[in-house]
């Protein structure tokens, strides 16, 4: 490695501290606004969710006056609240990001602190999108060092609210122009407060550990650029976060090849708001009723050949209610068969879920363990009421790394999520603004736009 | 044990959901008092710290509408802001309470949040001390179960940062009247967001992890009584907070012996405001002055045997600006001579403390390590220009667990603090309130009285 321990902090601040936009290669800044893309319409898709209401609602008594738009909510609050809602609303469908190996899901509390920053100090979109693509890079390079091999991390620590903050902090600084020095004590407040633990996943507070991180980065980055001071070596000082988060880093991931290698480029946008395990088998499913026009009152049985990760996770028949059903493979595969969907609105209600037919339907499907299926692959076999069988296999499942998400795909995801909220009309208003969010002289009116 | 891992939460949110006022003995209720008591005086006594006007007067603009008084500062906030801003100034000058044996200094977090929240749901000033006692009462089990030996924690995590939270949430959940599984939920909010390592010491964000714990502890009170939940085992559950903080928790400490057993008697004050290490050092040269009536200009040389701890933290001459001062037994020794005093007035500008008189002085002064010396006692060997000996021994320094501050003390304590901050006609009207914030109908009568 090209540099010692203890000169990882200021790597990364000087990293962030020094990089003009023309210094990110073109397909850099393409998957940027993939991300950006992606999350804006996350955001608005979640927007309105039940319990976004009840955290807003809640919250609003001690919020702040009127800087930052809340997305698709009709009213604005202070930056700090604005963006924890924007970033819970992002996050609340599980239809977020994806690093490819570190488990974060880097944009939410990047984009909700830089939007609503931009609100309150105006920049260009180019400067916005610059800060938020940095925010992510060294987002998933946190979470890759302390938790992807040869790093030895806890599996009990919430990658993204460990890291979150420290992406908001990154992106914050570079808006705010902060110098190396201010850049450190920025980063070393927010890791000071990374936080979040995984039994919190199945409740609330899961969507409010990632969403944390925006906050957190929006009042480092403003407190250090007053001159509030932080350890200047938050991640490899003594009793720093390396020596309580991860007994081995991986330095070279976390700091190494700044500016030539880039995480950000492993970020993937998951094609159906379910747990990433279930996406090929909801692949899969899809592909057999459209090219053999299966209905699903024909159908006898659904044998499942499928990944350990996703027999650990997902093998669970008959959710519940909403936050099981993220991880029902089972419900999914009635979802896709009778419905040849798998949208938000197929889950996100009590009686989405325990609709009668989706119920029963579940008994005909079984899952098996195949040790040899990756996780983002299946296999699926339908028995027909006739005797008849149909088999699809998918080797890597659309929105995997392999198989990413292309453009049209990212923008009918965002308009199918948007449309139920926003209406089509403003939908298409802001598909295009976010696409074009590079032209904007004020970044703040794509926020404003998505109030 | 007579419990089960699996009951840890549930045994706490129990007892603080099932302990009324009367249930706790009255030198409990004693202790709580003297421990709200002192830190009602930290509060004040660092509300006008220039790093506490910086953090206010940055965050300020994100704040909420007039709920809660910031103490000393002649304004209100939303609770939110209110509690971090007093929080913050309760131990800007390191000069709160510790635990005798757990490093946590819980009283900050617990007491910012029951006077913020008594101003906006009134409560009476015995509900107040119960839910303040309880808080410091878990905040302290929390902190001692993971980091006093048999628990194995690692030394890196700020003991005040990681369980500030949660005092602060059981003492809000108590006013707020949650039931165990609201209270349950409440805890795994606050849990969740627990935070803060020891790389920070030395710089402002330092007291800034400790004081967090008051809105996190708001907040999620606030959140859980609204229906948000959380993991209901946010303690022992499968990647919990006991997964990440510590590899073998000491059960019994944190969860056993609950209303029998008080850590909250184990809370301490310290007499000066400086490293709890050095005040056996000051009690020994204050009490040579007096009864030997010393001249400082008399003295050749000062010989101090000081404890392993002492001369690990605290053997610095000549610092050059207050957080350097906090950790100079130099400083100290020069202080105590020729002024008689330690107040916070001895440090708290640089002028202060690189005053030439101050600085001559500690080159008279030397500490040599003697092993057998505890963390609270020292052994000082005057030796004047004449020739004259004087030998001072001191086996337990005023504010350890064997000699406590007494009560006249704590009024000497808080009314030095207070009335360089708001005069002595408020201090002597506060600190009369403050003795007897159980008569108070009406608990947020103090904190406006603290305005």
């Amino acid at each position: 490695m090209a540099f010692e321990e203890s000169e990882v902090t200021a790597r990364l601040a000087d990293y962030v501290v020094g990089t003009r936009p023309g210094d990110l290669p073109q397909r850099v800044r393409d998957e940027a606004l993939r991300s950006f893309f992606n999350i804006v319409g996350c955001t608005i898709g979640g927007a309105r969710h039940e319990i976004v209401d009840l955290a807003d609602k809640t919250l609003a008594p001690f919020a702040g006056p009127q800087q930052a738009t809340l997305f698709a909510r009709g009213r604005k609050a202070d930056i700090l609240h604005a963006s924890l809602i924007n970033a819970f609303a992002s996050s609340i469908y599980s239809f977020d990001d994806t690093h490819a190996q570190a488990v974060v899901h880097p944009a939410g509390p990047v984009a909700a602190a830089v939007l609503a920053l931009a609100e309150l100090r105006p920049v260009s979109g180019v400067d916005l999108l610059t800060a938020f693509a940095l925010g992510v890079e060294l987002e998933c390079r946190l979470c890759k060092g302390v938790s992807v091999p040869p790093a030895k991390g806890s599996m009990a620590w919430s990658g993204t609210g460990i890291s979150g903050g420290f992406g908001a902090v990154a992106a914050v600084g570079k808006l705010l122009k902060l110098d190396t020095e201010h850049m450190r004590w920025a980063m070393g407040i927010a890791l000071s407060q990374a936080s979040g633990f995984r039994a919190m996943h199945g409740s609330m507070q899961a969507s409010m550990m990632p969403a944390q991180g925006a906050p957190i980065g929006l009042r480092a980055g403003i407190l250090a650029e007053r001159g509030f001071t932080a350890s200047s070596v938050g991640l490899e000082g003594k009793y720093g976060f390396l020596s309580v988060f991860c007994e081995t880093p991986d330095l070279d991931a976390l700091a190494g090849g700044l500016g030539s290698r880039f995480e950000l480029l492993n970020n993937t946008y998951k094609a159906y708001p379910c747990g990433i395990v279930i996406q090929p088998i909801i692949d899969a499913c899809l592909q057999l009723r459209r090219e053999k026009h299966i209905v699903a009152n024909e159908i006898a049985r659904v044998d499942i050949q499928a990944s350990p990760g996703t027999m650990a996770l997902c093998n669970n028949r008959n959710p519940k209610d909403e936050l099981q059903a993220h991880v029902s493979l089972h419900h999914w595969v009635a979802v896709a068969f009778i419905r040849g969907t798998a949208r938000i609105q197929d889950m996100d209600t009590e009686t989405a879920v325990r609709e009668p037919a989706l119920m029963a339907f579940q008994d005909k499907v079984e899952a098996v363990l195949n040790p040899a299926i990756p996780s983002d692959g299946t296999e699926v076999t339908l028995t027909m009421n006739d005797g008849t069988r149909h088999v699809c296999k998918i080797e890597h499942c659309i929105g995997s790394a392999t198989n990413p998400m292309t453009n049209a795909d990212l923008e009918r995801k965002f308009s199918d999520m948007s449309e139920t909220v926003i209406g089509a009309a403003r939908t298409r208003e802001l598909v295009a603004k976010t696409w074009e969010v590079e032209a904007l002289v004020d970044a703040g009116e794509l926020a404003r736009a998505a109030g």
